[in-house]
């Protein structure tokens, strides 16, 4: 079994995009504000939009199982408050579920958060509750700096973020660490900030001590780990000037790393470098390269050829990679296989 | 011959450090501020400070010449005004200079320039000219965000910046794209700034058309080019999403990666994967990462054991990045070099 732990609704139907953008507009004019119910998606239209892109991808490279969350870029914390925030959460962790509810061999939920830049995370608690009791989530997507790009809130080792943490471990559910939309033009989002946020949430995991206080604490970094692989030696050389433990001890317990890495050189890296327990196959197909490389014929982001041609792996090593780590990683997902006899 | 283009003044005598402690309390209290001509240093101090780090260690590790600049995490330039930014640029420059006088066989300068945030870069342009002119620097170091990790200045491809950049033609000098202490408490300055500002600047330029009117201008980007040639499949697709042309047309005409890379699996993936007239030798020792790697019994930053080892590389490739290249990018390192008979 492939499971996918990285992918994103960039596919909605375009009405969500349509009330987004009547909520957005409503921010400097109320009178304007559209209701939630004022979006209507038929489950067709759902359907249509997952069978002729995820679901066919899927098909076509041999993926079985997506863990899937809002669109990333669309999350856009930095727009309104913390009531924009949240009726934009709830209807797109509600889309999502409603795609898992049609799909559910082939899609689990992963939460987005109502954050708000400045707010304090524990508002986001009622809607973690809801996507987990009631829509039977399996994850989080936590943004690190829902400004949006200025990183106006503490590093995630704060205890500012601590209510989510103490959540996550009641719920034994992990995070993804993914930022959204960068509104900094020094920032392109995702070809710097979404890299950045990556290696800047591993290096304030590192310089931290935050898996002492949550031993069981799990958190994925996306996009291969920014630069962090590449740099590797940089980051046990530092975290040796600092008298941390080795990275195996300090971090590898509580981080791993997911496989959005978009051509053979950095997937034989990553194989390399981060031991096999600690990588979780992930595409974030049809995201921020939708191409077809000229130099392979294939699509940049079909991650599972660079997996299967790496000489860095066995095929135990891939096995874990792509199904016994992810079912680890996320208990709840490998609960509700488990109930399906899978 | 060896030419490291990456080092920096991090061994200067403490005195230095006082005064600009003294510099930095005197911006609050101006009676205190101390006058440049208070720091004494002897080229006795210098000398001692260079022969007992960087040059016992380039005689051990058998590099021949490095480019040397004042210290990264020192220039600070969110630290006051224009006029604490331009005296502190001018120390630290000289102290450069002085040290390429007393050693001319192995250190060459490289310069600091006085940028303070909010400030038009055109400001920095005397002490450049005096750099090059009067100091017989080759190069100089363009720091893309002097907030400190606020990243309020607009990309290194706005007309904002393009004063330095026909300085930098003029003088056929190229710069090395390098951020300084991180003030924002998200970013530690070693483990996530510098990486980030490398992979930002470099997709600043893929997103802009920046060598279209400045064919000439040279970059270097430094810490191996932070993710990017990591994610070397990403930025060729997200171009490509762009419309842009082919990475080796649009950027590697003009985009340089030095290989501060402290693992060899980070050297064997960066000289695989970027073109060898692109890769720069540098160690950037006495630098972010001093320690021996337990796993080696070497340095971390003693980067030519990885450019040794990696099966990547022929020996004529070795020869490029060793020297080939610096002397290319640095066209007056290379004319002082012949000058000099070397």
């Amino acid at each position: 079994m492939i499971i996918d732990c990285h992918g994103h609704y960039t596919t909605a139907p375009k009405s969500l995009e349509a009330w987004r953008n009547r909520q957005v507009a409503g921010i400097a004019d109320r009178a304007s504000m559209p209701a939630a119910s004022e979006l209507r998606i038929t489950d067709d239209e759902l359907r249509d939009s997952i069978e002729t892109n995820q679901l066919r991808l899927m098909r076509e490279r041999g993926s079985d199982l997506t863990l899937f969350s809002p669109r990333a870029s669309f999350m856009a914390h930095h727009i309104g408050d913390f009531g924009v925030s949240s009726t934009w959460a709830a209807i797109c962790n509600e889309l999502c579920f409603r795609v898992a509810r049609l799909f559910p061999a082939h899609f689990a939920g992963v939460a987005m958060l109502p954050q708000s830049p400045g707010v304090d995370p524990a508002t986001c608690l009622p809607e973690l509750s809801r996507c987990i009791d009631e829509y039977g989530f399996v994850g989080i997507n936590l943004n690190p700096d829902p400004s949006g790009g200025h990183w106006t809130s503490p590093p995630i080792t704060d205890r500012h973020w601590y209510p989510v943490y103490e959540a996550m471990v009641a719920y034994d559910i992990p995070a993804m660490i993914h930022v959204s939309t960068s509104c900094n033009p020094a920032f392109h989002t995702t070809g710097a900030h979404y890299l950045n946020a990556d290696t800047t949430a591993f290096m304030q995991c590192l310089t931290g001590d935050l898996f002492k206080d949550f031993p069981t604490l799990r958190f994925i970094i996306p996009h291969g780990g920014g630069a962090v692989p590449y740099h590797w030696g940089r980051f046990r050389g530092l975290a040796q000037e600092m008298k941390k433990p080795l990275l195996r001890d300090h971090l590898l317990n509580n981080v791993f790393f997911d496989t959005c890495v978009y051509h053979q050189p950095g997937i034989d890296l990553l194989t390399r470098v981060i031991p096999v327990d600690n990588v979780l196959f992930a595409s974030e197909m049809i995201g921020a390269v939708r191409g077809v490389d000229p130099e392979t014929g294939h699509y940049y982001d079909d991650t599972r050829r660079y997996l299967d041609a790496t000489p860095m792996l066995s095929d135990a090593d891939r096995s874990k990679i792509y199904e016994a780590n992810a079912r680890r990683v996320f208990p709840r997902l490998d609960a509700a296989l488990k109930a399906r006899g899978v």
